[in-house]
């Protein structure tokens, strides 16, 4: 186990900076009212690609020397790494060969396929996704950049807490803590990494479906727990806990809250409705927690980071 | 027939500057690489209310003297503008009553009464609007801030062009035009206004839906056409010229371009999937005649009116 480092942060953002966006921080007095307390949202719903999971898979793709990116990359993924991955090889112009469960979001394989990635399906369980990425992994050759359960995903994704602390600048000052989604535990870890060197006092928050709630189980029982094939709305926050993310988990995150699918869906809602932006299930899983404990965050600033948006428009779970 | 002046639409930005945003300018690469221009959209469904309509109703609240604001305001209104002067008046304390159709979008009648406005109901045409309306001025007594044919709307909406053209610094500098949509013409009459005055090279351009393209036909007769209840996806757009925005139309407006009520959809949908913001039907109209029209733009730099963001998220169009 190779555990990144602060240094592989900072390089991790020089190594991206061309491939990613600096998302916008966006705030909403309607939200800031309802919930009782100041929050930022990280809009990495607006980053390349749709998801904060491009800062990871830039950093991936473009650190591979030219001998180690012959065959190209693979990987499995539940949709927003998978397209990740292939929008760095593309950029880097090498294939890119996906696993994704064949009920992932038509819109994430379509933008799979779009940015010249090649997918192939498996049943939506942990065990047959791996079975299948074996076969595939064989076949092609290709340099595995796992979703979550990488120091160069993860060194990547912590990328976007730097920004949010920089941007906080513009919001006169600091936060309090970082609420994020946690499905494999990458950004979360990401999240760790940097705030315990940049802002050590911040806490930091795991927020999970309560249908998905591996990661609330294994911080309670203080080893990993994985279920095989859990069903939520949350769509990206399905898979289990790794040791890299179980590292960071065990020794940096200060709480996991959960949310029923329910108060999730009201979540996303409510912020399409007030904030007129387009986000996925997962990433309305920390304001779902947030209005149901407003005791913990009462008068709090709070960061949120909106870890995608890529959604089915004709499946939305409201409807 | 008083014709707001530059001057007055300084006056206005100044007046309304505490109750408005200063929306932020997007740009899509995808979206410029399909549209064969570059397209810069300023965001007004981040606007307050949900709409630049809060533009104009600022104005006129905030610029009635005391005695004038005693009865309160009163309009009749689609939708957002109704719910954009509920939002001023409510601030300014005093009273707002508005007629809305009855077919107006769910989300913005709650919209007008979580601002604290009154709604009466008409029949979904100008004619029965107007018979409704009548009685409860007389009824209320209240100031009445027509959403369009009024000189302190018109030049309250035209700060938004001017924040554009500030705004253009950051993205390399001028414009070749500006595309907005047209209903009753407010919007593109202090378009015009501005425009003319800080930047008389840039074309303005009105963009409308085919199935209630009164304005176009009115732009190629010379005079005014007016349709009493003409039926459209673009429900902010339903709406005939009148004299003072007639005036602005005949003078300034280099061209009428209109889309479909499919075109209209899809340039919609294109904009949430791959720019993750919510727009309502109408502020897709300028992109769909971009799309169909993609000879009169290629290569220019071209701003886009994003006029509002409040849709009923239960009855998306393209379901």
């Amino acid at each position: 186990m190779i555990i990144p480092t602060f240094d592989d942060m900072l390089a991790a953002h020089e190594r991206a900076r061309p491939y990613i966006h600096r998302t916008p921080v966006l705030t909403s007095s309607y939200v800031n009212t309802l919930a009782g307390c100041e929050i930022f949202f990280k809009c990495e719903n607006f980053q390349k690609a749709g998801a904060f999971k491009v800062r990871g898979a830039s950093n991936a793709v473009f650190g591979l020397s030219d001998a180690e990116a012959k065959n190209g990359v693979c990987t499995h993924s539940s949709g927003n790494h998978a397209l990740s991955l292939s929008y760095a090889a593309g950029r880097r112009g090498i294939p890119c060969n996906v696993v994704m469960p064949r009920t992932a979001p038509e819109a994430k394989k379509a933008a799979v396929r779009g940015y010249g990635g090649t997918i192939t399906e498996c049943e939506p369980s942990t065990s047959s996704r791996e079975e299948v990425f074996a076969q595939v992994q064989e076949q092609t050759g290709g340099n595995f950049v796992h979703p979550y359960n990488d120091p160069r995903v993860i060194a990547g994704q912590g990328t976007c807490s730097r920004e949010l602390l920089e941007q906080m600048e513009d919001f006169g000052g600091e936060l309090d803590m970082v609420v994020a989604p946690i499905g494999g535990g990458g950004m979360i870890s990401g999240t760790c990494l940097t705030l315990s060197n940049l802002a050590p006092k911040v806490q930091v928050i795991a927020a999970e479906p309560e249908q998905a709630d591996d990661a609330y189980r294994s911080f309670k029982a203080g080893h990993i727990i994985a279920d095989d094939a859990p069903e939520t709305v949350a769509d990206g926050l399905k898979v289990p806990l790794k040791d890299l993310t179980w590292h960071f988990v065990k020794n940096h995150v200060s709480d996991i809250l959960t949310a029923s699918d329910p108060e999730i869906v009201d979540a996303m809602k409510l912020i399409w409705q007030r904030m007129k932006i387009v986000m996925e299930p997962s990433s309305a899983v920390p304001l779902a927690t947030i209005l149901k404990n407003k005791d913990i965050f009462a008068g709090k600033r709070v960061g949120v980071i909106i870890t995608g948006g890529n959604v089915d428009l004709a499946k939305l779970p409201w409807l």
